[in-house]
């Protein structure tokens, strides 16, 4: 069944994303471990307690936690040896937000919510398990870093994987395309480098800078 | 009616302290909103799940992202130009804590909860959402930080909003005074710089100031 | 009844250890009592969520809040005034990651749940208190820091918490068989100063460690 498989594939692209900066950060095999089943299961958890769905469908069995564990030792014995941890990070942050937002959105549905709290659980579920994985290890969440833009690809998948599902479809359908938009925007939006605006001055640079300094010694 | 009327002013309150927060550290647009967002609608989510409701009542439709999106809006575009950027999420943050602090205990006294269960519902739901916030832009929340005694007001204004409800007062006379001495307290707090005790020394302070490098170190 | 105490046992050894980082953190008296009761009482909140209980049972009396306060009180007052404080933290959460492993373990057995379910609920119980309180200090989780290896042991007590009450030695001997080994454990861990293997190299060092300098920078 392809919600369980995508399921799955989401949590293996979390969970790998967990490790590697378990990695980066030079934690042992433990940490790196715990870090990413967090990361990997902590979206579907997410989505499971807004659901009402108690205890969450992770926690009874053992294939979530294998899924993890296996894709986080697969990270431990072959990580990247070249530079490119960090955008790796990102692509397979990409990835398990646009499998998330869309199997999130389509198992709430499942569950009898309405097409409008089915789209905002996904993006929750997208969002959770990343949310989770930087702050643990004491960083800005991607999810808010300049450049990234993470919310609105996840909200436009969640969102289509609803309209589809909800328009006859089929769930399949609804799936494939939700995450083909989520995983496709937001890599344009890094491959491109697209810049959003910041807030608006307001006054001569040389202030602001000063009152930024301000602020932090404030 | 007062309760929806008080729930969206505290969204908009804690959605502003968000934005300007994101303003202050340099986000972009996105990262702005996606703060505002997480800031404005997590104590009201937090307060769902501990009563029960799913999915939060958040989810159901767009009537609360789109009062932290126009409360974020207009802080993006008409943020303080003055130096007063910490001062003033600390009294947008005290405003939305005193708001969610009193309509979330008397929505947990609707509920069917206990009063002491109302209390402590209406304390979490007034923090929830600044601790998100402060962690996810990764600072040591306002919650804990001396000199800002948080916890205690906003337990005094849910205290209240449950003890006015429960003696027939009513709910509207319950929400505004419930709001009112959390808010006011807190005020106060800050505008006189009361400071609270620190844990006695028990040592010359040369000897803790060595232990306090200690434990950095350590 | 030994489920009660062992909890409340727990509840203090949390919030002592949440006290013990706020004193060493400089906060004031208010920043230390809200940072011990919500490390104690915060895995106890996390397993009823995930067991469905709403509202959680530490909402529904003062006792928990009680027990937290007491224990911070303490710490308060009498706080070590050697320059033990990182460890006796550390024996600390050891401490109540053990009660709390089992204790969680058992009481999601007598709410029905699976036994793969209950020692998962156990560990997240063990764990839930020690991450809030590390993310709102703003440092990087015991639970994932090398030569730690929290999450395993509290795994291996909740497992047979579970296993012991499955097999017929009763509640008392799990809660006590499973408290004695996921506490004996990490002390061993942490008393021999086990260390875990990191990721393997893969390149020469140098290049590591240029990498770590990008990835920093990046």
């Amino acid at each position: 069944m392809l919600l369980t498989a995508l399921n799955y594939l989401g949590i293996a692209a979390f969970a790998a994303s967990g490790a590697l900066i378990g990695v980066r950060k030079r934690l042992d095999v433990f940490g790196i471990w715990t870090l990413a089943v967090l990361t990997g299961l902590g979206g579907g958890v997410a989505r499971d307690i807004l659901l009402g769905v108690t205890p969450p469908v992770t926690f009874k069995g053992w294939e979530n936690l294998t899924v993890a564990t296996v894709s986080a030792a697969i990270v431990f014995f072959f990580h990247p040896q070249v530079g490119a941890v960090r955008r790796t990070v990102d692509v397979l942050d990409a990835f398990g937000v646009a499998l998330f937002a869309a199997t999130g959105a389509l198992t709430a549905i499942h569950a009898g919510t309405s097409p409008i709290a089915a789209a905002l659980i996904g993006v929750t579920t997208g969002l959770g398990g990343g949310i989770l994985r930087d702050v643990l290890v004491n960083e800005v969440p991607l999810l808010i870093q300049s450049g990234e833009m993470v919310a609105i690809p996840a909200l436009a998948g969640a969102a289509l994987t609803v309209a589809v599902d909800g328009l006859g479809g089929g769930p399949d359908w609804a799936l494939i395309l939700g995450t083909a938009v989520a995983f496709g925007f937001r890599i344009l939006v890094m491959w491109r480098g697209w810049t959003a605006p910041r807030a608006p001055d307001g006054g001569c640079s040389a202030h602001r800078r000063r009152r930024g300094r301000d602020d932090a010694a404030g």
